[in-house]
């Protein structure tokens, strides 16, 4: 090779077996062995799910923050918000604090889970003076509105005799009156965006209660109870703070807690992958690469919606870089990925195995599909 | 890519799963849909192990023979040998008449099997006219030093009485003269090669009794009569055809038929995977090309010990053209494969999986595994 190689590694996780960095830093190992002149740029991807605090954290030098927050159903648990390397950028997912992985199955009850513990996380951030906050809005185990999460900032939900409402979806029919007079005024100085790739409105059959409900423990009887209480939500919202949110696409996600962000936080809904490419200033490292390697757990033909595989491949074909993903398993129909910018895909597992041993042994898996790729390369353009 | 890319196809069979043809077929299907201006030359390949006799039918569009044969255990059984497309190249294998495959593990004994059946398949060449014949001969039940082909072919063993010998190791003890009177004539004409990759003698410690036997059924008791039988074969053969082979490298081969073949058909040993890369022609298409894929169920550090993936690489590397491997399996200490040659070795599977589902989907596998490298190298080459 004439010159010196600059590779840019922008992985997802491998979810079970490898955080992005990891991944990163198996490939960087690979290619090093490989050729030890290469210059890897590290850019511990996400798609704004699960990992996205993680990657983003990890990709900027930045900090992870644990605390104790209210769960769901009311039990404390231990949550996390990250605090990028600039030290004004937190990053939060709300799985963290109000997650349905928290809740055990047979406890889960969309009729009482709030938000309140990641309006405590968006507190504790905003501690750190930061002026840009990320949220992540998948997997949760809410259906309340983000009312929750209101409460938590200072804000105070009242019923009809000036009482506060209890947690969760079920109680927002009685609500009668929104009083934001205690809450938390650094809102207004932080710009919040908010990870969201679902378009679902409020209510109605393509709503959060009737779509996501089931999932989260809901009943057909509560689903119809939580979608009229959104509904009330919605009109209330409506009435006092003259913003009309019922149909606007996404009010809907992490059981309308995207409505409640918009509402109360002015935040603004972005598809993730976006938002992460943003954030890591990936684009600008991929104009400085002469190839990029991602690569997630899974890819298979889901990948082309908002999975970060795709996402990076889109980045890397705008600016003519090839770009090669490995996953640990791929699925069917991936020739659409093809066509929208990756250029191969490889699988990584060295031979018939259990998915434990395939998870187990991700990272060694990875360095020696990314060491084979490496040494590929270096054998077409040696000759 | 500025001009037509020519791929020399020569990977093994994947063992229980696919022909080598068949990988071939995978491997052009794969190449073709990204770049459908390729040209593949297909070369099918093996080691001189199993499989040996389908791809040197293959690769020279020959035809293969079935006959049946008097197995090793007496019983007649379906045997199989192949004319290659020159119609002047026989080749068989001496497991597909004499084989350990054949016979159940309770009625394995060596003191009885015959390579009588093997000498049948060498007849049923010859009757083909062919100049030249090649011999697989792993994968023995046997331990006749050949006794058993050589009475096939026309030869006479006899006891003190002048009575023929019986089948197996067990009688070559009261060996007292060999006729040769009666024996195929028609092997002085033929050119006889032998791929054998063991180099023991016919006696002795490291002998054929000694190393092979217990794997062939036999207690130590037999062990110690059949080398002291081999022992005076070789003695006989000595006294009477003024040939000593007991100590000739390779001599123990396949129970003592490696003997057998040098004694009795002037059979030269060499390395199978050297003997398949001649009758193939694989260097000569392998200078034609610009790359090389090859490929084997299984590749780990045991490939170097004269197995196809890394007999073609050798072959590539000598003529600098890159060359990759495709596996099912990946296995340990594959470094060393690389400093022999291989330039990357991918792995086919997609995911985790049983063994079984590997097998069944390995075309499939195989030919998206071999997608994304031809993917790779193009977006390498356009940008």
């Amino acid at each position: 090779m004439d010159k010196q190689i600059t590779i840019v590694l922008a992985p997802d996780s491998f979810k079970e077996s490898m955080t992005a960095k990891q991944a990163c830093e198996a490939m960087e190992r690979a290619i090093l062995k490989v050729n030890p002149t290469a210059r890897c740029i590290h850019v511990p991807m996400a798609d704004g799910g699960e990992g996205t605090t993680q990657s983003l954290v990890d990709a900027t030098g930045g900090t992870i923050h644990s605390i104790r927050v209210q769960g769901p159903m009311g039990k404390e648990v231990e949550a996390a918000y990250g605090i990028m390397g600039d030290s004004k950028t937190a990053v939060l997912e709300m799985a963290s604090a109000s997650g349905i992985g928290i809740v055990p199955a047979a406890e889960r009850n969309p009729m009482v889970a709030t938000t309140y513990g990641t309006g405590q996380l968006i507190r504790a951030a905003l501690d750190h003076g930061v002026e840009k906050l990320l949220i992540g809005i998948g997997g949760s185990a809410t259906n309340d509105g983000g009312a929750g999460a209101f409460q938590a900032l200072g804000g105070r939900l009242l019923d009809a005799e000036g009482k506060e409402l209890g947690p969760g979806g079920g109680e927002l029919g009685r609500l009668a009156s929104i009083d934001m007079s205690g809450f938390d005024s650094r809102i207004q100085g932080v710009r919040i965006e908010v990870a969201c790739d679902v378009t679902n409105p409020l209510c109605g059959p393509e709503g959060a209660s009737r779509v996501f409900g089931p999932q989260k423990g809901a009943t057909p009887e509560m689903i119809s109870l939580l979608d009229a209480n959104l509904q009330h939500f919605a009109d209330v919202i409506k009435l006092q703070l003259n913003r009309d949110i019922a149909d606007t696409p996404g009010a809907g996600a992490a059981g309308g807690l995207g409505a409640g962000l918009m509402v109360f936080l002015n935040g603004v809904l972005k598809k993730g992958i976006e938002l992460v490419i943003d954030y890591t200033g990936l684009e600008e490292k991929v104009m400085q690469a002469d190839m990029v390697w991602t690569g997630e757990g899974s890819i298979d033909f889901q990948t082309q919606f908002g999975k970060t595989p795709l996402g990076v491949a889109k980045v890397a074909h705008k600016h003519h870089k090839p770009v090669v993903a490995f996953a640990g398993r791929i699925g069917e129909d991936i020739d659409r990925l093809y066509e929208q910018g990756l250029d191969a895909i490889f699988g990584i597992l060295p031979g018939a195995c259990s998915l434990e041993e395939a998870l187990m042994q991700g990272e060694k898996n990875m360095e020696r599909a990314a060491e084979n790729v490496m040494r590929l390369m270096m054998s077409l353009q040696s000759r």
